[in-house]
């Protein structure tokens, strides 16, 4: 391995746009670094400060990313008076920091950087606000959002909370009344315009400023993560962006959540502070450990689950995730979360998305409903990646593809005037959602709350299954309609040009066929309670079912089947929950789901979009099954001319230019000679191309008849030759190389798990052939009966 | 690669005791089987369920680990009268299911296999009696313990709920009175006597029938996980054996835990089911994955933290841990934890060790004295590891090592003495911990919540901080007693030839000077609230500082100092918590104490004692930081005579066996000639001997001039040669190679990551040398300046 420390050409070691990284080569580097520094470090004091320095300035890197990460959310208190003071100051401080930070020197941050947490605050504050502008506005303060307007307000009761003198809707504001139905189509006509504007804005933003920023950003997170290169992807212009458009896209009323996009915003943090250190900003596997970290901090603020974002980070996203990088990115996860308790202004917040807590064990038999969930969500998983999977790959194959803010608008539109007369639809999904979670308490107005007999209670506190009132039965209805909706719209919606997470809209269609079947499976129990099933274990009268764990269950096992999560998938919803009692169903449901799904489909949602835009992603949970052998894949074929070779002492710099001319390929082996065919290292074209044209630049004589020598030592030149080119630096004398007769198998793991570029290879000893990472994943995608040709990137 | 399925001789492709496993020809044959049994599935319905079920066969596995490991621990109801009910049922059908299951056929497992789940449970309860046997004898049933003896009274209340006439001391028994100098005499010696009767019986019985059963197990189960072969480290008489004395050595009252065991317990537990599936039994990888699953299981069961077991075996013990091991891992350990709740006959019993709950929330300022905590477990993790490493080296090297029996008996007498007159060390560690960990409560009648005016409280439930009475102060001197005793005693316990676990003894350690800053700085801020640290958050009568949490943040600082445990350690104290408030505390303490250990002695205790005992282990969580060549680590070394080889088609048989006697390698290259060194391939020493050995016997005329030909296809002979032996079979085409001038931190990389056995050296397409794991081992320790030849095996 060569070492750039002594003679560094300027370029050389970097990599091209859309190219693929070697991780040995990487790692080598800041081994060598790393050595160098520890060396010096006895040398002199401040060597030795810099050398410390050096060693915690991963877990500075940390700090920082968790605390720009933290805080998304901002819940109520019971204070009203609280609340608006709160709302006041919050809106002035961290509205003005947020942009302080966006647009001040990436590396010059104020301290104390506590402040600056708010970035992920302001998407959801601003969200709030603006999906309440659809409906109506605040005359007690424009910037306060339905909820926050009437706390702010004296003329209302705890019952009507929603209600004050201070909201008014469009038709109040235009047509100065709020009854008929010329106000509802005011009202109706307001709201769609809005949600227009919004997308329209969304979407233009993107396709202006910052094309990457659309989609939810996790397949691409992955790719890099796996050692691509797409520059600009984790850049200052896709994170201001993708901040803003999120905002819009989730406001337009849209079946999209934020959470997905969410780590890729906590990504875009990550790689902007990478340039503040030295040691991350220069190396690319060193980048790739912060960029893990930052994906589990991500999460950790997206759900309030610090652990499941760890184990998010490890089982969905990373690729390479030494020891060292779980323990960074569980203290990034936790500094994330703490900052989002800590800078919330609303205090007794709680730290995660849906809080829900249940007061009813589960029984045994429920699990034939939770295993029934678990094919439902398998099923919808299944169905969703093939519809989307076709739609997108439609919208990239014709003409369609070429109009996308046409595009936006027409969802956005359909979306919106099918959304409105639903409470359910219109509401945000994430607060449809927690109205589905929550087990009904005496308070509860909600409608879904609605039973006979409510406050009929036989002994306090404790509420027995009821017969459902009228509000339950129309609120099925229209959750029944809810689930349609949902399930079409969203298939069109993800993959959009806009920011577009998908675990809300996955959870919900989960939730509110959990919420169905749940309030059925209670009616059944309530009004058969001798029936066998239910006999042994639900008495008449007793709280036997709670609907609010269907639905959960039902989330978990949608979610599971789309994204094919297993374990972080069952901690982040035991991190909602907090009690271990409830793994069980939520297990059950989310293996069920993943069989299913699996066996109608081999890939989840990410991995599917990461094959239809050819990103040369090696899947590490895969096993290769199939008994090919190195030689079916490697380069040259049977048939083919030889290999391309160079040899380690006879070729002048005007042969190697013709050989990179003439040929395509990023890398050439070098060898002994032509006839032995004994390999002796190999050489990058890109580092070639460098080299050649700083000699012919700097070093004196060089020209197109000198010899390009690999050797150790150049022999002595008889005298009016041409100066030779000494290249060895260039080399990689170390290349990996296996035998024409190894299993594919083992070559793939042999990629994978050293996150190799290219391997040699070698047929008793001979040089043979060559593979490389698009030859290993075009072999996969043809074994798998795909087209190769898909596979687009080296 | 060589198919085994085709021309299966036995004994080919499998290993000797003491060596390590080819991870890459055991996955190769797993998929080779993997893949023969999917292409038979198309072939009829009974191929098809065969293929199916061995798909399946995975999980059911785990199920059955999870049973099996489950049910550890058992406490009490509050209802008396069922309490004693299930005792009598408990101790009747778990004792007998217990030994039915241990003595019966390991694969005739009785359905229910629930039932099966009492042998964690069996250690417990016995445990418990036999600490108590040490006191007393309960008159209304000899098989109670004194806790559930005193349950069955009726002539007790709840104050003095361990005062009951049932309950007998042997002061009581013998002299029939419990008062006077005499009668403690008598108690003291009884109590000695008992300590010294199990200890005997313990090391007895580890000495006599299974000498794998002593120590912790876990740098054991570490190394084999990491590939090596120790066999019947985990089989049937050393899970019997340490089943039985660590029951026996636990209530001896010696310094030790049964958390560490537990794991090997489990271990066994999967070993011994791995027997039931033939994809299992045949498949040294494979069983390595199940056997990572039931480490997390044993983890789960001893803490009640199936999160923080799952991520312990991955973080500390395991070597090869797929994503799939993850989740099954994941599943082991829940439906381990389930299973030790579902079979609890005592009802609402928690699923954790220690269940603590803070309703305090804890002070920024307070870091300082987690931190200070945290120092001292790094600290005294680090002592604890020289000390008990020299200590353990002196007992190998001398005379020492020949009379563990003595020793035994020797260091129990010195704690039996020394913890008899403090009720702190008299009592079970865990109890002690259990103590130490618990916030003072109004009902609280330990000496620890002796405060002054304990029941003048201002409101009502609130407890204020209050000056310390009689009672704390003389608990903080017998504390502090115990914290030298066990201090000094732990060094020479753990590494006895008893099984020993050091979990607790550690977490003891740290629980005591916890608790002891605790309560300093609890009577600090209660007499000096004006200063100006407390004056802004402590005001007078406030609940400011919780002495138990400190105790809790102690015992986490001292079990991640002599473990050096990060992740996992915080997951499984927040689970013993169940609040995310308290991370920060642990994660501070966690943090500090393994930075200030590492710094003193890079190696935990576990690798520690591997090193100790020259296991062939590569540590996957080091970087190998020097700068050195293959060349400068393979063999042969420069001066040495030339590699042995084979010719691939030029040696006869009586040549191969020449080599073979004359040399101890474990495996030979095959190279085309001599004179050009081109490698062929790989062939094992073990599968060289018992092939040709095999062809002698059945092969017609295969004699000593016979011709060996590892080519494809052998020449036409002329007529009266001998016949030909073919052994391409055997021959590893696909060997490994790196070339000379490839750096060590590269090797050793593929070493780890790929687990190789071994690896040739080429230079210029030409065969050099071979490095061997062990060759690299040595390697490692001689640039870490230690002895090479402190590694033992191959």
């Amino acid at each position: 391995m060569m070492d750039f420390l002594e003679e560094p050409i300027p370029g050389v070691g970097t990599y091209d746009d859309f190219n693929t990284i070697d991780w040995v080569r990487e790692k080598s580097r800041d081994r060598d670094r790393h050595r160098e520094i520890t060396n010096k470090s006895k040398e002199s004091t401040w060597a030795l400060i810099h050398s410390v320095s050096d060693a915690f300035s991963g877990w500075l890197l940390m700090l920082l990313i968790g605390l720009l990460s933290g805080m998304v959310k901002s819940k109520q208190t019971d204070n009203q008076k609280e609340v608006a003071d709160g709302m006041r100051k919050y809106i002035l401080v961290h509205y003005f920091d947020s942009f302080s930070l966006i647009f001040s020197d990436n590396c010059g941050l104020s301290f104390p950087p506590l402040k600056s947490g708010s970035l992920a605050g302001l998407i959801d504050i601003s969200a709030h606000w603006m999906t309440d502008l659809k409906e109506g506005i605040c005359t007690g303060g424009i910037w306060f959002n339905h909820e926050h307007c009437c706390w702010n307000s004296q003329h209302v009761t705890f019952e009507d909370r929603d209600k004050c003198p201070e909201w008014n809707s469009w038709s109040q504001l235009i047509i100065s009344t709020n009854e008929g139905a010329f106000a509802y189509i005011v009202n109706y006509f307001m709201y769609v315009l809005w949600a227009l504007l919004f997308a329209f804005l969304a979407v233009s933003l993107v396709k202006v400023f910052a094309p990457y920023a659309c989609g939810s950003g996790i397949p691409e997170i992955k790719t890099i993560l796996s050692g691509f290169i797409i520059r600009g992807y984790l850049g200052k212009w896709t994170l201001i962006i993708k901040t803003i458009t999120l905002v819009l896209a989730v406001s337009s009323g849209l079946s999209l959540g934020k959470e997905g996009p969410l780590v890729h915003v906590a990504c875009c943090c990550g790689n902007i502070l990478c340039h503040c250190f030295n040691k991350y900003r220069k190396n690319e596997a060193k980048r790739r450990e912060v960029l893990s970290a930052a994906a589990a901090a991500g999460v950790s603020v997206a759900f309030g689950a610090p652990i499941g974002g760890v184990l998010f980070s490890l089982e969905e996203v990373s690729y390479y995730f030494p020891l060292k990088t779980l323990w960074r990115s569980f203290f990034a996860a936790l500094v994330a979360a703490f900052t989002l308790r800590s800078i919330n202004p609303f205090g007794n917040s709680r730290l995660v998305l849906f809080y829900v807590e249940f007061h009813t064990p589960w029984h045994l038999f429920e699990l034939v409903p939770f295993i029934l969930l678990g094919i439902f969500g398998g099923l919808w998983g299944a169905l969703f990646i093939r519809t989307n999977i076709a739609w997108c790959r439609k919208r990239k194959t014709t003409q369609l593809g070429k109009y996308p803010v046409i595009e936006v608008l027409v969802v956005t539109a359909i979306t919106a005037i099918l959304a409105f007369p639903n409470e359910y639809t219109r509401m945000s999904t994430s607060e449809l959602i927690s109205e589905l979670f929550n087990d009904c308490g005496l308070l509860d107005s909600s409608k879904l709350c609605d039973y006979e007999n409510r406050f009929n209670t036989s002994k306090a506190g404790e509420l027995p299954d009821r017969p459902a009132g009228v509000g339950v039965y129309s609120a099925m209805w229209q959750l029944a309609l809810t689930l349609i909706l949902k399930i079409v719209i969203t298939i069109f919606t993800f993959g959009m040009k806009i920011p577009s997470g998908l675990f809300i809209p996955s959870m919900a269609v989960g939730a509110i066929a959990g919420r169905l079947l749940g309030v059925g499976m209670e009616q059944l129990a309530y009004y058969h309670h001798d029936w066998a099933i239910f006999n042994s274990w639900c008495s008449q009268g007793a709280d036997c079912i709670t609907p609010g764990l269907y639905a959960m269950v039902g989330a978990a096992a949608c979610l599971g089947g789309v994204t094919r999560m297993t374990v972080s998938l069952v901690v982040i919803m035991f991190e909602l929950t907090g009690g271990l009692e409830y793994i069980v169903p939520l297990m059950a449901a989310a293996m069920t789901s993943k069989w299913v799904a699996d066996a109608l489909g081999r890939e989840g949602i990410y991995d599917a979009h990461i094959r239809l835009n050819g990103y040369p992603f090696l899947e590490a949970k895969e096993e290769f099954a199939h008994k090919t052998l190195a030689m079916d894949v490697m380069k040259p074929r049977r048939n083919d001319p030889l290999l391309t070779v160079l040899t380690q002492d006879s070729m002048t710099v005007e042969d190697v230019e013709t050989v990179i001319s003439e040929t395509t390929y990023s890398g050439f082996p070098v060898v002994v000679s032509r006839e032995s065919q004994r390999l002796v290292g190999f050489v990058l074209r890109r580092d070639l191309i460098i080299s050649i044209e700083n000699a012919r630049k700097k070093q004196d004589g060089v020209v197109s008849t000198s010899v390009i020598y690999f050797t150790e030592h150049s022999p002595p030149m008889p005298p009016y030759t041409p100066p030779t080119l000494k290249l060895r630096n260039i080399l990689d004398l170390s290349p990996f190389t296996v035998t024409d007769l190894t299993p594919m198998e083992i070559v793939v793991d042999i990629f994978r798990k050293l996150g190799l570029r290219q391997c040699l290879v070698t047929h008793n000893g001979r040089l043979l052939g060559i593979i490389t990472k698009k030859d290993v994943l075009k072999h996969i995608a043809q074994m798998a009966n795909q087209d190769p040709d898909s596979i687009l990137f080296n």
